[in-house]
Formats: C-alpha cells, sequence, structure tokens
C-alpha cells in the first residue's frame, strides 16, 4: 500500500525541497492484476462504462484519409489504428468491452486483416466483447436524409456484421446527428429492431428541462400510425457523448491519469475515485433507476486504445474496492438497456421529433438543412437512380466480373453521413463525397445501359450476354450537357429513345431533350407521330451550361445545343417505352412556331391549358393566384425571392455557418418587387421565365395533364461584394388562415405537425423567431385553412417554415462569409472557378407546388413525391428505326401486363443480393387517416408483380434484412399515464405461401427475401 | 495491384467531381503480409531503421509524470505506454527491433509487470529485439556531471539489465546531450565496453565540415594517456535523432503513412518509396561505405508503437520489393556498428571532446554549464556524501528492512540527466529532482548515523544491531543552520563531534561549528584542549540563515548562532576520530579574544600565517598579489566580479536563456573597483571579508597549513529592475603570458587544453568571443606561464574560460529574464518566496585558488580535488566525555593502522552489492606525464585496505561491474594515418590472488567485486 515517509527537508544553498515524499524502491514487483469483471450489482448506482470511438465517415478529412491516418496537419485521427489498437486491448483483458457504429470504416479494416486476426475479432463479437452498434455503413444525418437511403445504408452495414458475424445489432447509436427524426425513431430504431436509441443533440432548452424532470430516457413513439407498437427507449445524453469532465484518456490528453504505483509520486488513487463518484452522483441526479451511461470516448479516440482501458481498468478495480456506493462496469447500450428494462420503471412519453436542435439561445442548427443544395441535389438523384439500377440489376441478373451497383451503394451509403449530406463538412472533403458518388454512379450507369440493351433485345427466352451496352445516359442535364441527343442523327437513322420506369404504377409524362435540329419528329414505337413542343434555351441555361462544362468537363470550346424538344411518353409500371427522334422532311418548318413569347396587353396573364391556372400581374410580374378549375379550389397568392442577411455576430458571437442558421435580426430583402415576365406557352407546356434580378433566375412550368406547377430555379453566384453572407428563400404568400400550423415531412415520410413558436415537450423561450421555427424538408411543406391546402414538394433536402401564417418558405441556397464554430472551421462559401476566376455555386432546381381542397392534398404529395424521386430514366442511342423495331421489345413491363401497384403502395427495393436471392421492399405511402380512400390496407399480388418468374420462396424480414421478421424480439416497456388504450395500427397480416399476396397496413414498409 | 479506372466526371447542378478515382469494392480480402525480415545486403546501400524513442529522465515534466503520462498540458508524453506498446509490437511481427535507453523509466514500468510480460520482455530482449543501449538510469548529461557520478548511474543501469537480462549493452547512444566530453568518450565509453557511441548534437560548424568530408563518423580516442587503447567508435548524425524529413510517424503527425490499399483513395506507395530512397542517397553522400543509419524516433515517441512499426513495415516492404539500390532493414546501433566495423574502413581520428557546442552562430550552450547553480551544488555534495554513506554501509553490513542508500542512488542517477544537474529542466522538475535528492540524502544519512553508532561502539567483533542512530547531522550548515552544535549543552554533558573521512588518505582540517555559547573547551579524543578560534557570523550569513530556514523549513522565529567555532581535526584513512566541545569554566573569558576585526593603517593588507599568503590594497581592497614563501611562487593577481549583460536578441533573436550564453555585446560589468576589508585574523584561519555589493559577499580564507586560498562566495538575489538578465563571473587576472592556452578538466577527470579561438577539428569562425571560449569545469581551471601556474578548483559544475592571456574566469550565477527557445519555456529566473514577496535565489559556494611552480600544479589540483568531493563528515550527539570515551571506539580506521592509499589514488566506489559482495573501484589521479612523482604504477595493497577481514574472491569486473574485465570483446578499427606506433600505456597487471596488489597505471580505474 501507499507508504511515506516523514523526511527531513534537505536543501544545500539553495533549493527548493519538499518536505514529504515517496520512494522509489529498487527492482520490486508492484504488478497489480486489475479486478474489472464487475456486472450489474443491484443496489448499488452502477455505473456503466462504454467505450466507444465516434468516427465521422468524412469531415475535416475524407473517409480514406481518416481511416489511413493521412492529412493529419488538419486533424489526427486513423480509425485505421483505432480498430488495430482496440482488439489488441480487448485481447489483453476479457472484461474490456468496445462498441463500434460505422461500418464503412470497419469494412475497409476488415478487409486489410489477416484471417488470424478476422478469427480473433469473430470470438470478440460472439463473446459480446466488440458490439456493433448503429452498424449502418454510417452514422447517417436525420434531417437531411430519405428514408430510402437511411434504410439502405442502414442495410449494407447490417448485412456486412450479418455475413461476418452472424450479429444483429441491438442499440441505435446516433450520438452526433443534429437533431433526431420521428422516422429515426420509429422507422430505422424500433421497425429495425433496436431496443434503444442513444444521442447527445437534443435542444438545450429541452434537456435542461429533462435534467430537471429526469425525463432524458423517454420511450419514444415517432409515428402517429403505429404508436406503441414501434415504441423505443430513447437516451438523451445528459451533457454530450464524451466522458465526464477529467476522464477523457487519449494519448496526450491532460485528464490526471489515475496514479496507484505507490512507489512513484503523485499517487492519487483517492482522489480519482472521489472524483468518480462525485461525477457519477451528479449524473444520478438527473437520471432515473440506479443505471448511469458514461459514453466513454470521443471524436477518433482509441488510436492507442489501451490509454484508455488501461485508466478505466484502474477506475473499476478502484471504485468497487475502494467505495461502497458505486459498482462501475464495462457496459453496452444493450446492457444497459436491458439493465434499464430490467428495472421495470415507468417511463416518460415522447412523441413526434427532435427538430429543430439549437445548443445554445442563438445557436439553431437549422442552417445546415439547406447547406451545399447541389451536393444534397446530388445524393437524392443518385439515390433515385439507385433505385432504378437495381431493379434493372436484377431483371438481366448481377455479374460477377462486369459493373455493378455496389459502388453506387457504397458511396450512397457514406454521403448519408451526418456530415456529409448535411453540408457540414470541409469542401476537400465535400468534393470527396461527390467523386465517390460520381464514380459509383458511372458504373451504375453502365449497369443500366448494359441491362436496357439486354432487356429491350428481342431474345427474351436467352439469357442477355452481349458484352456492352449501346446505350448513352445524360447525368448532366440540368447543365443541358447531353451529347447524344445533340449531336446530329446520322442521316437514316433516328434517336432511338428508352424511357425507363422505375415506378410500378403506369406513367406519362413530358420529357425533354436538348438538341441543335429545329426540324425533328417524334414517333411513338407503334410509328405514330406524337405531339412536340420546341422551346429555346433560355440565356441562362446557356451561361450555366458554358460556365460549368468548362469548370468540371474542362471543354473549352462548345456548342450550347439551342432547343429543347418536348413530348410526352408513356411507360408501363416498372417497363419501358421507345421513342425516336428524326429529322423531319420540312426545313425550318416548326421553328416558327416553336416559340411563342406572349407579351400581353392585359392586367393579368394566365398560363395553364390543363386544369391548373395561374395568374400573374402583368404590370409587377408577381404571381397572384393559382385556380384548379377541375376541384375548384381558388387562392390567392403571391411568391417571392428573399434573402436573410446572415449574422456575423454581436453580443452574442454565434455567427451564421454551414450548421447554423442565424438571420442577422433585419427583415428578410426582397430581392425583386417587379419582375418582368416572359411568357411561352405551347401544346404540352406553358412556361413563365423570369429574372429576379441578377443572380436568381425561375421557370415556371404548367404541364399539360398535371394540376401543378413545376417552379425551376437558378440561383447563383451569391454575391458577396457587400460582405453579407446570403441565405435566399422562396416565400409563398396565400391568403389562409393557418393559426401558425404547418406540416413538414420526416426524412420524407410521415408527415408532423409544426406549430410556430411552440413545443409539444416544454415551454419554448423563443430567442430566434425565424431559425428557430425552420424545420428540415425533404418531401414537402404544406398549410391548410379550413377549405384548402397548399402543398410544396422539393427536390432534394431543404429547410423551411411558415414564419406567418398563410406563408410558406424554402430555403434553396446559402453564401455565408464566416465559420460557426461547430468545428469545420471553414465558411459556407462554396465557389467555383476557371484558374483563378472564382465565383459562387450556382444551383438550379425544381419545387413543385400544388392547391388542394383539404383533405385532398395528400394523394397528390404523395404520387408527386414518388414521381419526383423516381424519375423515368432515359436511355439513348442512334439507330434505323425499322431495324430497331424488328431487333427489339419497344415496349415492355417486368410486371403482369395491366397490373400495377395499388396507388398507395411504392416499392422502395428490388435488388438482387450477392446470394442470389432477391430483396423486396414495399412501403405504404399513407398514415393513418391521411387519405380518406388509400389510408387502408393495401395489397401487393407477387405473382403478378414478377411476371415469367416462379416465386420458390417467401420471407418476411426485418427492415435490414439481418434477421427473420417473425424471430424479432422486443423489450415491452412501462410508459407513464399509458393505459394501454389505444386502438392496434392497421398491419398486413402474414403472407400465405400459395397466394403470395402482400398485405400493407397504413405506413408499413415490408421487406422480404424472395428466391425465384 | 492499383486498379484506376477511367470514369466520367459526373455532376449535378452544380459539384466539384474529379474524373477519375478509385473503387472500394465489398468484403474483399487485400490483406498484405509484409515481408521485413531483411538482413544486410552487401552491394546495396542499407538503411539501417532505429527504432527509439527519446524519453528524458525530466525536463518539461518530471520523472513520473512522463512515466505515468500525467501533467500533460504541458507535454503529451507517457513512457509507459511507449514500453507497453513497443513491447505489443515486437510480438506482433518477429522482424521488428527496437532499442531502449533510460532504465530510470524502465525500472518504474518493469516493476508493474506482470510475470508473463516479463517473461515475455525477457525472451525478446535475447533475441535482440529488445536491445538495451546506453542503459545507463538515464542519458547523462556530459558537461556538468562528475565522473564518478557517471559511473555510479550507469552502474545502476546496467546492473539491472544484467540482472534481470543477463544482457552488456553495447552501444552509447548519447542523442541528446549537448556536447560530448572526452570521458564520456573514452571512460563511459570505451572503458565502459561500447564498440560504439552514437550522438546528434556536435558544432554547426564542426558539422558542415564533416558532413562535407564525410567525417562525421570517426574514431574518437579521447584520453590522451590511454590513446589508441581506448578509443571507440563515434558516429555524429548528420542531421538530428528524428527521422529523416517525412518519416515521423507517431499517432496524430502529419507526415504521409505509406497507403498501399489500392482500394482507397490517395494510394502513393510509389511517392513513399520514391521519397525514401530520396532521404537515402541524400543521407549516402555524407557517409562513409553503404551503411546509412536512420533514427526512427524522437522525444517521448511511440506512445502507440504500432504506428511507427506499421509504416516502417511498409517501407522496408515496397522499398525492398521496388527498388534495387537500397536495402531497408531493422537494425540497432550495435548491428550497425558491426556492419560498420566489417567494411574494413579506415576511418578518421578524433581526439580531445566535442565541446563547446553550437546550434547556430549565436547560439553557444555553454550557459548550462553554469545554469541553476544551487541545484549543481546539491547534486555534488550530495555525490560526495553518497560516497561516503555506501562506505559505511558497507563497513556495518547491509541491512534488508532498514535504510539504505538505493534512494539516493537512484535521486543521483536521475539527477544526471541531461536536462537535471545541467539546470535546463522547468522549474516544477527541478524541485522535483531536489525533492528526490533530499528524500534519497535524509535516508542516507540515518544509515551514516545508525553507522556511525554501531562503528563507534566498543563492541567490534559483534554485529551492531542498535535500532536507531542517536548521531545528527547538518546537511544545512552551508545555510548556518545545524541545531545540535547550536543549542545548549546539556549540564555535566558535552557535544561529542565524530568526524569520518571517507578517503583513503589521512587528513588534518579545521572545522567550523555554529555555536551560541562564546566560552566553549575542544579536546581530542585523548582529552587534551586543542587549540580553537571563534569567529561571529557576519550578517550576509544571517541573513541567508534567517530567510532560507523561513523559506524552506518554515521557521518562523529562530535564533541564529552567533559564533563559528574553528578547531583542527585529524583522521585517519576511511575512520573517524573523536572530538569533544564542553562549556569552560570562565565566563565569556574567549568572548574578547575572538574577533580580531583589524583596520589596517599600511598601503597593503597581507594575510595568511602559513605558506601562502595574500596582499590587498587597504584603500581599492582589491587582491594583489600571491605569495608562497616555501616554493617561492610570487604571482601578482587582481580578482574581482563582474556581470555579463544577458543578450535579449538583435538582428539574430537568438537571446541567453538556461542553454545558451548570450552575452549582449557589452564588456561585462565590473561589480565594484573598490571594497572595504574587513580583516580577520587568528590561529586557525586568517579571514577577509567584502561586501562587492549589495549581493555579492565574499570570504577568503587562509586556513594554517593549507597552501591554497578558499573564497567563499554569496551572490544574490541578482536583480533584474534594469530589465537586463545577469549572467555573473568571477575572474581572476594576473600578469602572466599564457598564449591563448588554458586548461579545463573533463567531468573532474582529465585535464584537456584549450586554446582560446581555436578548434582542432576546424578552422574556428568566431561569432561568440565570450560564449565560444566558454568550456564546462567539474574539477577546476588554471592556466600556465613558463614559471607559474595559477590553478582554480571549483565545489560544483561551473563554466568557465580565459577570455585574455592571464585571465580566468568562472561564470558562478545567472539569472535571466527571457527563454532561449530551445524548449524549456522557461526563463532561467529562479526566485524563492516567503507568500508572494519573492526575490531571485541566492547561492553560496567556495572555490579554491592555489599558485604553485611550473609542474607542480597538479599534485594540489589533485589531493584538494578530492578533499573537496569528499569532505570530511561530522556526526554530533551529547553524551559525558568520560561515559563516552569508556563505552565508544573514539578513533579508528577500517584499514590497517599506518596503511593509506598512496596519493596518487583515490577509493571512487566501496559499496556492498544486492548479492552481498563488495564493489571497490579504485582509481589512478593521475595522467601520463602529469606529475613528475605520481604519474607512475600505484599499487595498492587490498589486505592492508581491509583490515581485519579475510578477502576470498577478487574479480576483475568492467567499469559498471556488469561483465567480467577478461571477458570483455573489443572491435578493432582502422584509423586513417595511423602507423601504430605510439607506445603502449601504463596499465597494472593482473591481481596475484595471494598478494592482492592493485596496481594502477596513469588515469586507470579498476573495478573489483570482492568476496570476504
Amino acid at each position: 500500500m501507499r507508504k511515506r515517509e516523514s523526511c527531513l527537508a534537505s536543501a544545500f544553498v539553495v533549493l527548493v525541497v519538499a518536505v514529504c515524499g515517496l520512494k522509489v524502491k529498487s527492482v520490486k514487483g508492484v504488478h497489480v492484476k486489475y479486478n474489472t469483471g464487475a456486472g450489474i450489482v443491484p443496489g448499488k448506482l452502477n455505473v456503466h462504462l462504454v467505450p466507444h470511438s465516434h468516427d465521422d465517415v468524412g469531415w475535416l478529412k475524407t473517409v480514406d484519409q481518416y481511416y489511413v491516418g493521412s492529412n493529419n496537419s488538419i486533424q489526427g485521427a486513423c480509425v485505421q489504428y483505432v480498430l488495430d489498437s482496440v482488439v489488441d486491448a480487448l485481447l489483453r483483458d476479457s472484461n474490456r468491452k468496445f462498441v463500434f457504429a460505422e461500418m464503412a470504416f470497419f469494412q475497409r479494416w476488415w478487409t486489410e486483416q489477416s484471417l488470424e486476426i478476422q478469427e480473433q475479432v469473430k470470438k470478440l463479437a460472439d463473446a459480446g466483447r466488440l458490439e456493433f452498434i448503429n452498424g449502418g455503413w454510417c452514422m447517417h444525418d436525420e434531417a437531411t436524409t430519405h428514408y430510402i437511403d437511411m434504410i439502405d445504408q442502414s442495410t449494407l452495414g447490417h448485412r456486412l456484421i450479418k455475413e461476418q458475424f452472424n450479429k444483429v445489432p441491438r442499440a441505435g447509436w446516433q450520438i452526433d446527428p443534429f437533431g433526431h427524426s420521428a422516422v429515426q425513431g420509429y422507422l430505422l430504431g424500433a421497425e429495425l429492431g433496436f431496443d434503444s436509441v442513444h444521442f447527445a443533440r437534443v435542444d438545450y432548452q429541452d434537456r435542461a428541462q429533462r435534467k430537471n424532470d429526469k425525463t432524458l430516457e423517454v420511450i419514444w413513439r415517432g409515428s402517429k400510425t403505429f404508436r406503441s407498437s414501434s415504441q423505443i427507449f430513447a437516451n438523451a445524453f445528459p451533457v454530450h457523448y464524451s466522458p465526464p469532465t477529467g476522464f477523457h484518456f487519449e494519448v496526450d490528453d491532460s485528464d490526471l491519469p489515475v496514479q496507484d504505483n505507490p512507489l512513484l509520486f503523485d499517487y492519487n488513487v483517492e482522489q480519482r475515485v472521489n472524483d468518480f463518484i462525485n461525477a457519477a452522483m451528479t449524473q444520478a441526479n438527473v437520471t432515473r433507476t440506479n443505471h448511469i451511461m458514461w459514453t466513454m470516448g470521443d471524436d477518433f479516440q482509441y488510436q492507442y486504445a489501451e490509454s484508455w482501458f488501461r485508466q478505466m481498468d484502474k477506475l473499476i478495480h478502484y471504485v468497487n474496492k475502494v467505495d461502497g456506493r458505486v459498482n462501475a462496469l464495462y457496459s453496452t447500450p444493450s446492457i444497459y438497456t436491458d439493465a434499464k428494462h430490467a428495472a421495470n420503471e415507468s417511463w416518460p412519453l415522447k412523441t413526434d421529433d427532435y427538430f429543430p436542435y439549437a445548443d445554445s439561445q442563438n445557436a439553431y442548427w437549422t442552417g445546415y438543412f439547406t447547406s451545399r443544395p447541389a451536393l444534397k441535389r446530388y445524393v437524392r438523384m443518385l439515390s433515385g437512380y439507385y433505385l432504378a439500377a437495381r431493379q434493372l440489376e436484377f431483371f438481366v441478373g448481377k455479374t460477377s466480373n462486369g459493373p455493378n451497383t455496389f459502388s453506387l451503394g457504397d458511396a450512397l451509403g457514406i454521403a448519408q453521413h451526418h456530415d456529409a449530406v448535411s453540408g457540414t463538412a470541409k469542401q476537400h472533403t465535400t468534393d470527396d463525397y461527390s467523386k465517390r458518388l460520381a464514380i459509383g454512379g458511372t458504373e451504375a450507369e453502365a449497369v443500366v445501359s448494359s441491362a436496357l440493351s439486354c432487356l429491350t433485345k428481342k431474345t427474351p427466352g436467352d439469357k442477355c450476354e452481349e458484352p456492352a451496352s449501346t446505350f448513352s445516359q445524360c447525368q448532366l442535364v440540368n447543365i443541358s450537357y447531353c451529347p447524344p441527343t445533340e449531336k446530329d442523327i446520322p442521316e437514316g437513322k433516328s434517336l432511338v429513345v428508352v424511357a425507363y420506369n422505375p415506378l410500378a404504377w403506369d406513367r406519362t409524362e413530358i420529357v425533354r431533350i436538348q438538341v441543335n435540329d429545329a426540324d425533328l419528329v417524334v414517333q411513338d414505337s407503334s410509328g405514330n407521330n406524337i405531339e412536340t413542343q420546341y422551346l429555346a434555351l433560355d440565356n441562362v441555361t446557356r451561361h450555366v451550361r458554358d460556365f460549368y462544362t468548362k469548370v468540371y468537363l474542362g471543354l473549352s470550346s462548345d456548342t450550347v445545343p439551342k432547343y429543347w424538344l418536348l413530348f410526352q411518353v408513356s411507360v408501363p409500371p416498372l417497363g419501358w417505352n421507345t421513342y425516336f427522334v428524326s429529322k423531319g422532311a420540312g426545313k425550318g418548318q416548326h421553328r416558327v412556331g416553336i416559340i411563342s413569347a406572349t407579351s400581353p396587353q392585359n392586367e393579368t396573364t394566365e398560363i395553364g391549358n390543363g386544369n391548373l391556372k395561374m395568374s400573374f400581374s402583368t404590370s409587377s410580374g408577381q404571381l397572384q393566384r393559382m385556380y384548379n378549375s377541375r376541384t375548384g379550389v381558388d387562392v390567392p397568392v403571391q411568391q417571392s425571392y428573399l434573402w436573410y442577411g446572415s449574422s456575423t455576430g454581436d453580443a452574442d458571437p454565434q455567427v451564421s455557418g454551414a450548421y447554423i442558421f442565424r438571420p442577422n435580426g433585419a427583415p428578410p430583402t426582397v430581392v425583386s418587387r417587379s419582375v418582368p415576365l416572359k411568357v411561352t406557352r405551347g401544346p404540352l407546356v406553358d412556361e413563365i421565365h423570369q429574372q429576379f434580378n441578377e443572380w436568381i433566375y425561375q421557370v415556371t412550368r404548367l404541364y399539360k395533364d398535371k394540376e401543378h406547377a413545376e417552379i425551376e430555379f437558378t440561383i447563383g453566384p451569391i454575391p458577396l461584394d457587400d460582405s453579407v453572407g446570403k441565405e435566399v428563400i422562396t416565400r409563398m404568400t396565400a391568403n389562409m388562415v393557418t393559426d401558425k400550423v404547418f406540416y413538414t415531412d420526416s426524412n420524407g415520410r410521415d408527415f408532423l405537425k409544426r406549430v410556430r413558436d411552440f413545443r409539444e415537450d416544454w415551454n419554448l423561450t423563443v430567442t430566434q423567431p425565424v431559425a428557430g421555427n425552420y424545420y428540415p424538408i425533404n418531401l414537402g411543406i404544406y398549410i391548410t385553412d379550413k377549405k384548402s391546402e397548399i402543398s410544396v414538394l422539393v427536390d432534394r433536402a431543404t429547410g423551411g417554415s411558415s414564419i406567418k401564417d398563410g406563408e410558406v418558405e424554402l430555403m434553396l441556397h446559402r453564401r455565408i462569409i464566416k465559420d460557426d464554430s461547430r468545428g469545420v472551421g471553414e465558411a459556407l462559401d462554396e465557389s467555383v472557378c476557371i484558374g483563378s476566376a472564382c465565383q459562387g455555386l450556382t444551383i438550379r432546381g425544381n419545387y413543385y407546388l400544388s392547391i388542394n381542397k383539404i383533405g385532398e392534398g395528400a394523394r397528390w404529395r404523395r404520387t408527386t413525391g414518388q414521381e419526383v424521386y423516381s424519375p423515368l430514366l432515359l436511355a439513348f442511342t442512334h439507330e434505323k428505326m425499322e431495324t430497331w423495331t424488328a431487333s427489339h421489345l419497344t415496349k415492355a413491363t417486368a410486371m403482369d401486363p395491366g397490373y400495377s401497384l395499388p396507388l398507395n403502395v411504392a416499392l422502395i427495393t428490388l435488388q438482387e443480393l450477392d446470394d442470389g436471392s432477391v430483396l423486396l421492399r414495399l412501403a405504404h405511402l399513407y398514415e393513418e387517416s391521411e387519405d380518406a380512400t388509400h389510408s387502408t390496407l393495401a395489397k401487393v399480388e407477387l405473382k403478378k408483380m414478377f411476371n415469367g418468374r416462379t416465386i420458390k420462396e417467401v420471407k418476411e424480414m426485418s427492415l435490414t434484412t439481418n434477421q427473420v421478421k417473425s424471430e424479432m424480439k422486443k423489450l415491452a416497456w412501462k410508459v407513464e399515464g399509458d393505459e394501454g388504450k389505444e386502438p392496434s395500427p392497421v398491419r398486413g397480416g402474414p403472407v400465405d405461401n400459395s397466394t403470395l399476396v402482400v398485405e400493407l397496413g397504413p405506413m408499413e414498409i415490408r421487406t422480404f427475401t424472395l428466391k425465384f
């Protein structure tokens, strides 16, 4: 034990000498075997030490730089060492445990290991000492992600864990994302099979209240539809996901290590034990039951894992030995959750979600809902493309050697990270995400082209074997770059356009291709000429194409195409149709009639040749009214662009930045009060082009047969010459009494009711009347009054709100001068350069506007939402029309002809797995009571869905296909005030093996593996 | 292999997308087994990678803080983790090697390990994969250390290595010390059994020249006496002891790791291999033979050893695989040295030493020769005390339970570190060194008191067994604090003073004790009254005592003693004598005659009642002349105090600091040109007291029967109110023609000839005419002309020089305002506080001045040097004289009565080892030709030396007793221009087992283990 000797000070003139000390003795052994095998001890305060390393899948560095430990001048971080050293540390002592979350990193590491190490790690996983938690490819963001992406990326990780370790993660571990979504709680939580979800970031006011009430830990029912049937134990940490102050033990950290060698100076066991007890008691005071969790880790910690485990070994040993009040143990979120469950406590109920997140009064993390809108759109576009590509890959059969869709799935998995699609990574890391997506997208494009070549060939019985595709596609169509349609059609040939429909419904749409020939005719697969419409490429589009082809493709001289050629296509579900574009007989004949710009004399200009009409003031150019002649809905509505000036701090130095939206307090600047109209009318579409200012251009489109407006915005470069960061919104103002209420979706799935300046869970102190009312939007936002609904759908993750009654606003783009001090260390100032000449990033996109009778908007939102997510996929080639039709199937569907999925069900995954089985996910699109017709039990006939194939086996699986659905276990929880009297939600029953009909209740997603 | 795909850029508007990249594929294995087993390959350039961690035994943090990794806010460093993780890393791959130097750290770690780990480590050591190099307790400083301390601390480490691993270090590894001493090269190198010594720090001009000439590696013959018989291969690194730029691989380091996973981005094997080859070629261009060494490590690196080894594994694997020119291998200094030896090359010859060290033109590391003079004195005082205590411990036999001398040896071992006694550690670390010394000193004091109690008792046949000592000692005597002599002698008793003589020669000296009674008589052991002299305590001493007893002992009220009582004692070799101080009969009788301050009327005041006289100017107080009436030597000499103003930088921002002496360029300020004399004469000593200024006080003493002056200086607090750092020197100016030549010792042993503004090895460009001529002094400095010598001996490590012919200067104290940017991060501003009232540190010490006929100074220097190093040890108690003499041996020697060692031989170690054998070291004190009489073969009769004991076995050992001398192996080296014609040095022959006479040639040190 500790040996102190009284000793005389001895000082020669003149020396500082302490009077007493300890002595070092020769080579006597003082080895201590630490007793760290403690389990839970009833009656004591159990401190669950959960060793973890929070490893961002890209942020300040790229995912690979984090993995290999390069670029350390930016941040010292090497995940490879984390995993290496954790395994060493676990092998060193059988009581130690560790949890790991990010499988994109684990996969990199795993492939580099020897078989011996792999065997050891499998044993560690078997023993529950290395536990995978969360287990997705990344720890996805929850605000700017689409639920299909969330499922896909979780599946990627969970299948790896299942395949390599035969393990199923039991705990959600969303410790860092900046707020938490309802869909996360119930769908990616409870429905995934998790018993618990753990996170650090909740609103500071909410947290204060919850600490006070001991309500940090709740039973969370995120779904209005599923309620208690999809509940999860949710643990919001009292401080952060790091350890209590003073217990941070990375190599080179300054926290005091436990010095228990009595032969050395500064022996401090009692002191450190006391520190431990004090920190534990503090936490126990805000926590129910005698179990508290210490998150023993932090960002990229455990690079030398022994530095943490050694100290925890000592703390467990001495705390349990010296102090009777507390029991410290190595634990995991699962063990902790089981202990909470075993305590038989009643827990508070939490519904809805944890948005928006603020960490102080002027720091609402609502800027990232919009940050990097180009990346957000790129992710969303490829998400839809990935869905389609996997369908086609399945139809032709996965090849073992050729291109496949894994790269894209991998890139998308990485891009869901909470510093990726969120827009909060450094620029170079963002570039890396884009690069990965581009590589993955390119490989998927090859899969698609090859599959279409194969499928369209008239040899349906044979396995398709031609090596390469003849089809081209145009991923850059939104900058009007599409060589296959632009180039001159060879004499005697046609431009063959194959349109593939990834939706399981019939579909009719107007498509547009850019062309240079003003005299083209379009024929359908039967050889009938079909109606076309020409539109001149506007100057803004020409400029965007010119500039960005220079920047990204290095094209120095380029001929911008002159026209858009529009025509209507009609495509069966999961099928395709073929159209032929050929040179016309006449010369320039069409040119005269193509562009019909009208300069109206009337006070009002109206467009729309279908049911929906939009009226604009001829003088100011302002939208005035929308009217649907079929439904009779008639709403006076204005639309404008404005920008918030970004705060650069005041008494509170908090600025607006990549994470945080903090407007400077001035009313947003209206971009233009008078915007000239340029009207184009035609048989397929009416368009209004408006240049709001030098850097905002808008096209409003009303398509024939569509009852919504498509609004295309082109924003940028946002000027900064006035040194004011600008956060650009579009705002719709309707004359509606909305009582502070608006609705926004959760990850593109459920709609949540939002009430301005109000939180369900606590008495909100409003400090940021704008930023504090922003919510993430992935599908859409709508408001209602007693008669009507106005709905807006988006094409990517976007922040939005309703700041005044009758208003809806979307934040579309942001360019900011300062960094908001949340770590990224860069201002959100996306720039694009040719040589040294740089300008702000220009973005282009669409949103969709609809007016509906009250109660009828859902149908439009749900169906159109699917169309926006899964656009028609166009592939091009050149061939003589007769030759093509003779040898190809010009129109077909994978389903039984005439069959389509009911309108309330979407096919969200159809994918051939590595083992040859097929993953099928079907999603009911409506919530309980959302729509009178569609919020009902739906049925899908698998036999008709898979026409021409024999289904040998249907196995219903968990959401991420890592366990058989019927074998999933669930902990039952007691909830305060819950009498268990709520009705059960409607869910589909078991699938009958002979009829093979899948039933889906509202909001239900069912996952199957099929064998054919 | 590396797979690149051409891939199309894909960008939605608007995204940065690189056009090409690499792909991550699912779970395919890419495990690489690195081939790192390369040995030396003839015909290729062999790059010896030497993995090492340079672990300072205290510097910015204390040794224990470095060991356990506490106080990391100062410096992230944890040696415990270094050793833990190195062992892990070595066990992971059998090709890896590691070298470790600092046994003070290793001992801490070793005692904490389980037997299993100890077994594994023993196997690693056996296999040569963990190699101990240097192997002392620390990597000792070479400028401010005494050779006895160097030997002791090396022995401590070497014996641990021998005992635990049965290994003998083969390489010196002095990579960091700030210059290199001759004694290091030949004595702590060649004579220790090392084949090589490796270091980084040599003068920048020297290095440039050596790189140019390929003479960085030399055969170093540090001894004028031993010449080629004590040569060593010395390797001065071309840059530093870190790896070449770009190959530094600590966790969190920014150097680019080798990225060899082709599935990830930034694969860089070719790039890193090229970097490696380029760095190797650069070094090969300045190195002879096709072997170069890369020092793969740095300060406190390998905290996670795998981070280094992983990268080295890859480099070795790919460099050897990809490039045919270079062979990279894991190596050690021993393997490297053997390769150099096998190359059969002729090497350049190097003699003398590597002092002073400068790393740039105004950065001469000569300040640390003096920095922290109090610590330096404390170390030296305890060094002598340790020698004496071990003698006494041996005489009575080591006890297993009671106090022993290990703590002091340990503390002294640590204190020899090149940032400890050097004065270059932070203040808190310096305090830690002092604390350890105090604790060790206190325990040794108990050993001494107990041994003296035992030895003096008249029961010589029996083993002494009384539990506690009755003796007191006074380690604080130099601040006049000695309670046992100050307190009133109890009625009827005497103050018993036992004087122990650790020298093996007879000795007669004046001792002084502080007393309050003015009427004391002193009797010798025969009861004869002996002559005494009283001296009043001067005011400066009173003040020092008053202040420092408050500061360090917390004494608030204290009675300062009034007098020094002086009397002469005579003590046999390795023996003691007893004196009795009793109250006199008369009352105040002596008081009148005690103090005889003379106020002379003459122009000159002369003191000295023996052979040596000193004359002072009565008016100015200046020393004018020294005269020895016996030898007739008569030297006009002045003595003064001056200070250099510390540079605070100019065009070159280099300032003076703890390491570096850079005067500000102005001539040194003379402290006082006129200093009043206060003369005291007496039967035993004449003293002159002089107050040079408010903070410099000097006492010049001429003792009866001594032919030198003892000069006591009290310096401080050095004022800084003018914001000028001050570096205080004393300067002796003699009227001698010295032709730029002066002589300084090497670690208290050899004297080296120094020539002002000149270096033997290169054409010196003089940039710092003062600092660049400073040399370390541990024993003394002298100058000569054709007739005389003036010698000065010091009581601690001191910097000194002869800046002008006839001058000798010593730097005695420094107080500086700025930090000199060599890492310590503190100004050398030693302060002492009572509460918040602080003042600069006051130091007190002695130097000794002698004038001799040319050729006769050595005898005085050598003998007096031993007396200064090993002062009489005084122990006190109170007893009735008669009682004492009846029951005690009042005078005795451990040797044969009448025997003493010859005057040219000193006993430098006599110590009982843990196994009961006895370690004996004898040192010849004279160099070849140093003294006409004494530079001859000397003989020591062991039988007479160990009177009353029977020597059963005498085994001659290596210097650190880790191998039998006769079994030591030595590599033979070829030296350029060496014809092998120099005469062999005189060395003693083997010890005859019957006569047991040990012969010693000049400078020879012989080490034996004896069994009785």
